[in-house]
């Protein structure tokens, strides 16, 4: 039989708390599943820093991209087979690039592409396409099969209906998230009718489209979204572990670059230093390896990094205030600057600005940073339109951005009056922090 | 005010998929979560190598230690407060108990312990007793706290009841890990009426009692423990990664005593092998630093090693068939013992038997392997009985051992003819493995 | 020990599946809950006919009315109490308001208003205050106490933060049923983390406010609460439902009044029919009562009676076409009208447009409609805000009224073509029926 | 096209909160559902007189016949289709079994069948093969088509297969009400993965077996349904109600049959009380009409017919004391019958025994009273096992019955003291009831 179309003895079935059963037939989906880059994704968060804030988001993205898998599988499978407008020929290409959506992640994967100028997405394709074990088992498939694949996750795709399933502001990546994220944090947001959005699914040429019964549905699934950013994903204090880590990266880019000594020698970050990755080396960051360093630099001789590295280690975080970018806060904070600096703190490692934004929905505009195709919805009479132009709720909210900034910075050291009293007290005023 | 009195301005409140809410008011429990070993607990998995079988389980320690602690404060503030039977000055001793019983357990502890001939509990005591950020917050309490809560953890502390709230046959400590584990793998078992069993608790002298009017749910929480021991913590598959990370462990030590040279050499695990573990060894211990170990040795020169490690990383687990003690198996074993030796597979690491036991419930026989107090029944007359006589459900299991014993092995290498075909073939058909 | 003190022997727990439990230990509540008047919401549906659409939606009144206790019961006595806004001695006052504000719903309560012109709110008011059970036990409270509960109840009573625990924009009434029924109809909408509402909730001389880290928790419930409006409430199914159960009615007063001779005589109905309602007459009215009659009215020989009545007692219930009322659809409407008489359907009881109205959240605008108190949020610096000047989301809806419109008439009437064949197809091409 | 294979443009989907959703494409069952036989159990209870014990169990047998519909619709089209052991033919067939198998269910269905001497299952039978909407819809399948359904749920067709689908040990129907009932209830119990369960049943020619894999979670299934006889089945509160129900009955007949005359003739009962219901009589009981009767029978001048509807209607209920069937408790008993009689209290009506009793499991016993057939597990080398053979939790239960006796008598009558006092008191201590 073709190893396209060939299928396990017994299907295979992951017990999932947030899918409750994650469904694999096919042989192929499974060889991916066994294959070394796959499982490395059990050593990288999905939430990466957030589980100081949330101890429960624990989860990593091994969990997430079986989740995707298994929404585009059900798609495919229950709702759009045997419909015209769906090519079966495209099937197992959808569940790979949705198995497969995320295999570039590093280690936190925020900050390490920050501070290294690297590209997740990059790495997805060279996996996909290097000398590797998925591509090896996509190459089973056929010869152009992982170009295939990359090109669905690139969303260069001819295909577009393909490409939205794992790629629009509706898609099985931002429905599984939603849903795992509020289960491993625990919060009560997140939650909408996905069965519901599901059935409603149909096939168009050029994308997925709702029909109209299910926008009710969808409307809750934006507000989850919504909720999401502000409650979870921006959370100040995940903000603050994220900003730490940062600074550790720089810290010790520029340690090496000043011809420090370690005590322990960085050297799966060689690489990331000096800018020129192999598809090996990224391969062998995970966060156990990040986590390692972390731990010995607690133990080196640099003060900075060694701060730093406990102060992730055993949550000891930023404290913050609000921030807006005001010609009077920015002397502000070029006043706290020079201030730091006479305390003796460091102002680029412990006094940072973060600033968060989000579009909870948007019509589509070419060129702009976000984007991912718009909603549409499938009315009864055939017509397709726009989703803010149905719904009141979502056309309240359409293309109104919202930004947060916060000034972070670390309270024990401005609360500890042994040296620099006098100047920690003016500093602690201007922050208005409490006496 | 006193320091055991201090409350925190603002209740501190942590967000928790199990509970739904852990509440902190007092400023030592504030500090004891604060200190790093605490903080270490995030480190390490609660459930170990089960994550590699149910994916969701990728919980830490930490977790569920917040959980026993929130369950004790309901306990204590919610219902024990005011009665006579409990005496208010026992209730932080309590929380701290609950909040710090699990301290000192290891990466992947069941393997790291049996391997390295380490007892957690030990370390639990030295690290409240020792030179430590808890101990340091415990003493702020009073001199002989820390004393108090080591003696509550080990069982030993006079006063019964504060014991028995975190180490029954019913206790805070299984109330809250058969649901943690339930949710976090996803599975439908481990449910059960918590909040029931909670408000029908009583004190008396010796020990937590249960109101009659409680005892279904306590039949079926005992089910739920049951469920899970053979669902969850015993499954198959687990036992296998946990049979390969035993072996690493062997095998890492072996070549040390050996002299091999090591690419990576092993400076974490010294004085593992060697058997002088300071308490600052064994902090520094974690999963991370683990799993940064078993990575590197992906690349050693040793065959097993780098072998074993591999198949721990991207999951290719022994295989299993079931095995029975009796005359015949073990001849049988030892045939395959022999087999294996001339295949090249040596099976002091791939031939493994692993065991796994349990006792549903019991009713109380001193001096036998499980100790912990059998669950008493208060019936409205006022008086106390055991469990089993009461419930008839309870009676049928009650001191039932079940056991299960497996024989694991690498399926892999036995398919692999390209040498040793005739001695596979051998085994394979002596394992009754499909041809 | 006084009345209004007294607790009892042992705490009564109701098992409520929103709420987990609902906890009595006054002996004012239980013995209220034991009055025939509160017994009777037993017999009262909490969402009407909507159970012909949501079949799970067969809950009583009597459970939401315990639920909204319940919620009280946990604002005062875990949130509340010890604070110096708030006077424990409102405690009993509001509980019993709590438990009670349903007290003079009606059968069908929608219809049954509507076509008698009757006010639920005056027989609450009647039952507290009037010759009744309920009457009894808070009288043994104080005299004056009846007429307390009343005020609170009829939003009169002097202490506004006691009103505003039942009626606000958020308050105990509308959390309670938007959980309820989202979790009796199956809906995914609905849910909000009411936990962390009721946490935040703080008591101020004017109203409850709701601290400012609150605010996404409660934008969260106005988006469940605009959901479950169009997604339950106004389905347009139930409203088919409720129209017929509102012509049943109007058919069998006009029948009375006529002179017509039923062969089941609407004894129960008389003094509905004639305006003269007495309390003793109201509280016999239930939906048993109701149902029973109309079993009965299948049989008699008034044809629309009959038919309307078979309709209702077998779900046998009108189509509906979109209808917005311009002119062109006023003319069409007039037109149908015109038709339906020559076709033989009486379009008084067959052809009706039915209008559903809602604002999903609204700041204060005095002697307007909808004069529920908005919610004010309470800033870290003390100030009071109105949620829609903090909140972008809630800004955005804030004050738009959605209105819905639909044409009622049954389908199969129109399709039979053994009579007025060419009539029927005017009438359903002028209705835009499919062939 | 044929009738029997005639599917619905689009299909219809019943939101339900146990199965989230209900998914209907036979034409057939469409039109089943439509009936009005089959809309008259929305007016029947599932649960009965439970409503007075927990409040929220007030869903009709209408949603539990939709659920076993669905269940067995899952089990047929999505496990069993394309098996060689399964006919596709009998699709229909199991479908239409499932979900009218309870249709002749009347109202309090328990209480009721007892006074009267009536059977639901013959009702069931007369209801499909006699002059009905639902025979009608039936026959337009096959003329046979009625009988055959007839004949499932007797358990006389000849496909055993078929009908254990719906009567076994393990059916729909049981699985169907274990979890339905605990949702609405909101007891914790009652759950278990039925998920897992559909997925593991095979088709076999004598029955439905279950895969060895799914043996846990049948266990969990077995204890579920333990847990609710005893927790929610036969506890005693609604025992109480059941108790009263039955004496109104009983005392209705009895006065009927002595020449009473009725304020409220009781026009519905007389072919009950004189024993010829004809299948329209009894399709015109419903809990509305004895409702309705109650409600006017508290106002009729015999004094116990009175008495005991007031205490239905609101919940004055009869207390009860532990009961055993010794010499000694039967002679307390005739003590107490001669004592009550004494104190003017007709024991016939108020002094009342009430046994329960269950068999957790059991194998198969011909010939006794729990016929159902036991549980059959599939090995995985194809041999077919009773469940208690291979579990030992199951075995530890199995045929073990247990059963429970109580005492039922109105304790404010007794309590009154303002006659027979003496005789009164000699009563509660005989009782043992508190002074």
């Amino acid at each position: 039989m073709k190893y396209s179309h060939e299928k396990l003895m017994e299907e295979k079935v992951f017990k999932d708390p947030v899918h409750r059963y994650i469904h694999v037939r096919d042989r192929v989906i499974w060889d991916l599943i066994g294959t070394k880059e796959f499982q490395r994704l059990r050593r990288i968060k999905q939430l990466g820093t957030t589980y100081l804030t949330f101890h429960g988001a624990e989860h990593s993205r091994f969990n997430h991209s079986l989740g995707v898998y298994e929404i585009v599988r059900r798609i495919v499978d229950d709702v759009f087979v045997n419909r015209q407008e769906w090519k079966q020929e495209e099937r197992l290409l959808s569940l790979c690039a949705a198995l497969l959506h995320d295999l570039g992640h590093g280690p936190f994967s925020h900050s390490f592409e920050k501070v290294f100028n690297l590209d997740h997405e990059q790495f997805t394709q060279q996996i996909i396409l290097g000398d590797t074990e998925v591509n090896a088992v996509l190459k089973k498939v056929a010869e152009d099969f992982p170009k295939k694949v990359a090109e669905v996750i690139a969303k260069t795709y001819a295909n577009k209906l393909v490409v939205s399933l794992i790629s629009s502001q509706i898609d099985a990546d931002r429905m599984d998230y939603l849903q795992r994220d509020a289960y491993f944090t625990g919060v009560s947001y997140g939650h909408f009718d996905m069965e519901r959005i599901l059935r409603v699914m149909r096939p168009r040429e050029e994308q997925v489209v709702i029909k109209q019964s299910g926008m009710h549905a969808v409307e809750d699934y934006i507000m989850s979204r919504y909720q999401m950013y502000w409650q979870v994903y921006f959370h100040p204090v995940t903000r603050s572990a994220e900003v730490i880590l940062t600074k550790i990266l720089h810290r010790a880019k520029y340690l090496s670059e000043s011809g420090y000594t370690f005590a322990q020698e960085p050297v799966h970050f060689y690489s990331m230093f000096n800018g020129h990755v192999t598809l090996a080396d990224y391969l062998k960051m995970d966060e156990a390896v990040m986590l390692y360093y972390f731990q010995c630099w607690e133990n080196e001789e640099d003060a900075i990094l060694k701060d730093l590295c406990s102060r992730f280690a055993n949550r000891r975080l930023f404290k913050y205030v609000e921030f807006h970018p005001s010609n009077e806060q920015m002397n502000k904070l070029m006043e706290l600057n020079t201030l730091f600096k006479k305390a003796g703190i460091d102002p680029e490692y412990y006094l940072v600005v973060d600033s968060s934004s989000d579009l909870p929905y948007d019509f589509y505009r070419p060129g702009e940073e976000e984007e991912r195709l718009p909603i549409h919805l499938l009315k009864n009479n055939g017509e397709i339109r726009e989703l803010s132009r149905e719904s009141q709720i979502v056309d309240a909210i359409s293309g109104k951005r919202r930004t947060d900034h916060k000034l972070y910075f670390p309270e024990d050291l401005l609360r500890d009056e042994s040296t620099k009293k006098i100047v920690k007290r003016q500093i602690r005023r201007l922050l208005d922090l409490p006496e």
